[in-house]
């Protein structure tokens, strides 16, 4: 349903002492080359579905764009796996040397935002959402429905945006970060306002997806996984409601619990 | 045991219906700066264990160095999170080029290696190790024995070194690609002959994930999650035998089974 496509593959199957041979699904990864302004800029691997989602919300948490009109032009080319971006101006210096420290994603290699121009990105949220645990339980009880992909190939990530009801969008990819990409890039496409929504993810919560959660500007993040301290640390100065491993009728709410009902009583 | 540092924080439960306030252990991330002959090189996040290996198997990772005395001085600050390095050679123009377009990890954002460099370096494996499903499936209840701290906190991920009956060395870390770099590392340190070696690990196997097996020079990787496609055409072409899904008494050969002695019945 989101368009991810499956691969078969040959495979000798071991299971409780016999061997059997059969065609095996696996999730596809995508090489995608983004230029801007003629320049190469990045090389990133996704699953390719809404790779226009994709594109802007990655420039956006790049610090490439803010807003989706400073692109003129958006150019993909999915057999070959490259975009071509034309921004209103120039990157500047900054950027170019943002996107050249920045070599990491959420298995280790990351910025080091603490002392870099995320710093400056990352804003503070001052979400007036509230909501139920019923309501928590719920919407991830959704994602996962929405997550056959993963169990069929135990590749995949989702993350949704939602309202305190039901998943607007839902986004998947191989790569975590990936699918809050897409769902930021579907956000600045369709001009999404953010006051009464939040988002919900399959992933672990490390420092950079808590950074992106920032920059989308969502008050909520609820997640069947764990989070890093690090993470912590970031929502608690920038406002944001944690929530992890919520699974089946149980979650952990680390950090402004406040905008959880049940939590004020 | 690995030295992962946990990091108490106060959190609100609700699980069928009660709240309850309680301290949950979380796993650190850990900033680390690397400075490569005077310059900085990159910023990782990483769990604050097996510094060393990280930093060696990283820079190996990333064609900085190839044997470990290509380095003549290390130094590592832990308090701060910073490494200087000096090399007995400068970086050439390549390996900054490589560096610079390096943008990524697991989950999303990586090189496209069908272009670039990587595909001189990664190397076609021609192993004769032989094992039997058996030993496969006691590897990874050893590699998940030692997981204690995943249980515990959901956020870290394993890797061992191993031969056919033992784990030889196990790394934790919250990143994927650094539980292999402190393998990497590892074994250029202690010039450990990988030729009857295996790796085992809890990850997903991404091209990347691939390339760094390569790279390390191990004939069968066994994990306990699912493959993508791009990894699998690596692995075919450069010889690597792929095992996932290892869980109980079940798992999947993806690619050259002629090392399971099974397979070859």
């Amino acid at each position: 349903m989101h368009n991810i496509e499956l691969k078969g593959w040959e495979i000798v199957r071991f299971k409780e002492g016999t061997a059997s041979r059969l065609n095996e699904e696996v999730a596809e990864e995508f090489p995608f080359t983004v230029m801007v302004n003629g320049e190469e800029f990045a090389t990133m691997v996704c699953s390719p579905s809404h790779l226009h989602d994709l594109l802007v919300g990655f420039l956006a948490s790049e610090g490439i764009i803010r807003f989706y009109d400073e692109m003129k032009q958006i150019q993909i080319d999915a057999d070959v796996g490259f975009a071509y971006i034309e921004l209103t101006k120039p990157i500047n210096a900054d950027q170019h040397d943002h996107s050249k420290r920045f070599i990491g994603s959420c298995c280790g290699k990351s910025r080091q935002f603490y002392f870099k121009s995320d710093v400056k990105t990352a804003k503070t949220i001052n979400s007036k959402l509230m909501i139920t645990v019923d309501q928590c339980f719920a919407l991830m009880e959704k994602l996962q429905i929405q997550s056959e992909q993963f169990i069929r190939t135990g590749g995949v990530h989702n993350a949704a945006l939602a309202n305190r009801d039901e998943l607007l969008a839902v986004r998947t990819d191989i790569g975590r970060h990936n699918t809050l990409d897409k769902i930021y890039g579907h956000i600045l496409k369709e001009r999404v306002r953010l006051t009464d929504k939040l988002i919900v993810f399959s992933g672990r919560i490390s420092s950079e997806v808590l950074l992106k959660i920032s920059k989308i500007g969502a008050g909520v993040l609820i997640s069947k996984s764990a989070p890093t301290d690090l993470a912590l640390k970031l929502a608690s100065d920038l406002g944001i409601t944690v929530i992890g491993f919520a699974r089946g009728n149980k979650m952990n709410v680390y950090t402004h619990p406040h905008r959880i009902i049940e939590a004020n009583r």
